[in-house]
């Protein structure tokens, strides 16, 4: 069997470790021969947005994934079934199409105005108090999106974000925490919708709107990590997405649920089931894009938190891992990039422990501990 | 940092996983591009009793590792460390030279006889009653071993096995249990010995001379466990180990620990220790040839059990997994060979739980249900 993966960063490299251990042979397409595949054999180094490239390297493969939705699946050659579908990572890179189809489906998820004009983002501001301003293609971990409390906020907003078809326009949620979950569902057969299973709740924080720590157990009341695995699994389910996807979730006060967004892949607050689960989200995302009975996405470990090992400047890489190693009971990932930048994920720690409280305090003491 | 791994094997494949994690970069030499170690990048192919290949490969790594006793480490050019060093795979090699490290240390283990001539086996047979004859070099898995109860078998014994410098010939044990003990041990520091950890005592069974099923915690008496963590670090201390080694240890009626034999390199018994330690004995091995912390050796879970996937034909390899990845809490860990042989270990299946008779059931369940 052989599985392609389009992409070379952390998701591919973590995602081919886990399909080599299944005696999966894994080809890559990326587009520098150094990073974080480069350890593996089967690297093309090219450009994908190249057929004459795009097309060979995906016909030699059985299943072809991807490690972001913005590869270009839609083009890889008819007969090489590509997952998640086109359709699903059509849906999901634009946040107004996410959200209309989430709706469609009864899904919670915040107020939202898709704003074509000016004027229609000011409007959506008086009605909704505060607003998230997001631009519809391209925003991540902080980049494309403004939180906006006054009209100059909202104009500002307007100018650096808006496409031709405008701006998504959503209510700002007071939420009293963020959570995550994670579903790897299996293809659909004969009509009827594919198998899934669905990792236990991760709550997590952010700070400078990049995740810094997710842990599990959540610690939520019973009946919200209830409501958030049903959410997370319908909107898999509503969006068809095969493989792993990470469903991001408001908890707002009350404990309502809703959904803030979808990534249809491997996801950062679930790498701590790399050491926590019994079959870890890369696992899962390989049998499930191979249509291999799922594995058990519980915990096998009492608690367990991730910490993200960011870059602080500019520069190569030359790890010094001594002061983090000593911390036991933290596993140190690194995902072998060979120029740091600040912010950038250079690789994370998980820790597991009695407490999701110990487990914390040694992933953060491990990850402030590794100097890149 | 450059660590080369001499040998393509499935424990070569194992660290250099681990290593990856690490952010080090690994360099393998091995006999062919096929095999377990054919998914990683830098692989040398070529043989390694050829000077001209060993010393251009050894030369470009800051740290060289066998996955074997059996290779040249005496041959890598002096300047580049070598891990284990040298002498101790000298003295482990020979299982005379082994058993006499052993008895200078005053270390418990079978009573033997170095039996320079058929006359000097037949007179240890006769002192001891029954006895195992052990081809001093290049036995393993019960090839080049044979259990003697009678003159006639010691005398095929020595017909088969001996060596122009005899025959190593030890009293039989009727022990009640086979163990393991998994020790890593980081290089000498100026004049006084590596730090180390000791991995949990790992109960073990085995069939037809080769491992089936290990397991931990192995569930003898804490005094017992006691002595066995003992004895295997004053044994790896013995042979002034460097990186892991594995002492196979009998536990005989009353709880006496005899040394069996010494590995030193990772070992088919700690493979449970990927699953179910916090640090597993391959990033361990690697933290301690590159002079780092060493890890916690400790369970994360309450139980875990590894069972072997061997060969049970001749031919090609297509794994079929299906009904094995369907066993919950199993982990199925394939070493990419492409070439089945009846007995070969083609990989291996650990499944952790509350219970060792859960986590053993579970793994067998699973181990059986591969299909190759």
């Amino acid at each position: 069997m052989v599985l392609g993966i389009l992409g070379g960063g952390q998701l591919g490299r973590m995602t081919a470790f886990a399909a080599a251990r299944l005696g999966v042979d894994v080809r890559v397409l990326a587009p520098s021969a150094s990073g974080p595949t480069a350890p593996l054999a089967h690297v093309t180094v090219g450009d994908w947005e190249d057929a004459s490239v795009l097309g060979p390297w995906a016909e030699a493969c059985d299943v072809v994934t991807v490690e972001s939705e913005w590869a270009p699946a839609d083009r890889v050659p008819a007969g090489v079934p590509v997952r998640p579908g086109v359709e699903a990572l059509v849906a999901i890179r634009h946040k107004g199409r996410q959200r209309a189809r989430l709706a469609e489906h009864g899904l919670p998820q915040p107020a939202h105005v898709w704003a074509a004009t000016r004027g229609e983002a000011l409007a959506a501001l008086e009605r909704f108090g505060a607003v998230v301003c997001k631009r519809f293609e391209g925003s991540y971990d902080g980049y494309g999106n403004a939180t906006c409390r006054t009209e100059a906020d909202v104009q500002a907003a307007w100018d650096d974000l808006s496409a031709e078809d405008g701006l998504l326009v959503e209510a700002f949620v007071p939420f009293e925490a963020e959570a995550a979950v994670t579903v790897a569902r299996r293809p659909t057969v004969d009509g009827r919708g594919g198998a899934a299973v669905v990792y236990p709740v991760v709550r997590s924080e952010h700070r400078d709107h990049r995740l810094w720590a997710a842990w599990a157990p959540a610690g939520f009341p019973e009946s919200v990590e209830a409501e958030a695995r049903r959410v997370a699994l319908a909107t898999v389910e509503a969006l068809d997405v095969v493989g792993v996807a990470t469903v991001e979730v408001f908890v707002a006060e009350g404990g309502a649920v809703l959904v803030n967004e979808v990534a249809p892949r491997p996801h950062n607050t679930a790498h701590l089931t790399i050491d926590a689960s019994h079959t870890s989200q890369f696992e899962n995302h390989v049998r499930a894009v191979l249509d291999w009975p799922l594995g058990d996405p519980g915990l096998r470990v009492p608690a367990a938190c991730v910490v993200n090992v960011l870059g602080e400047r500019e520069g190569g890489v030359a790890p010094g891992l001594s002061d983090a190693l000593a911390v036991d009971g933290a596993s140190v990932h690194l995902y072998g990039k060979t120029e740091v930048r600040p912010a950038r994920k250079m690789g994370h720690v998980t820790a597991t422990a009695p407490t999701v409280e110990a487990a914390r305090e040694r992933a953060e003491a491990a990850a402030e501990a590794v100097r890149l």
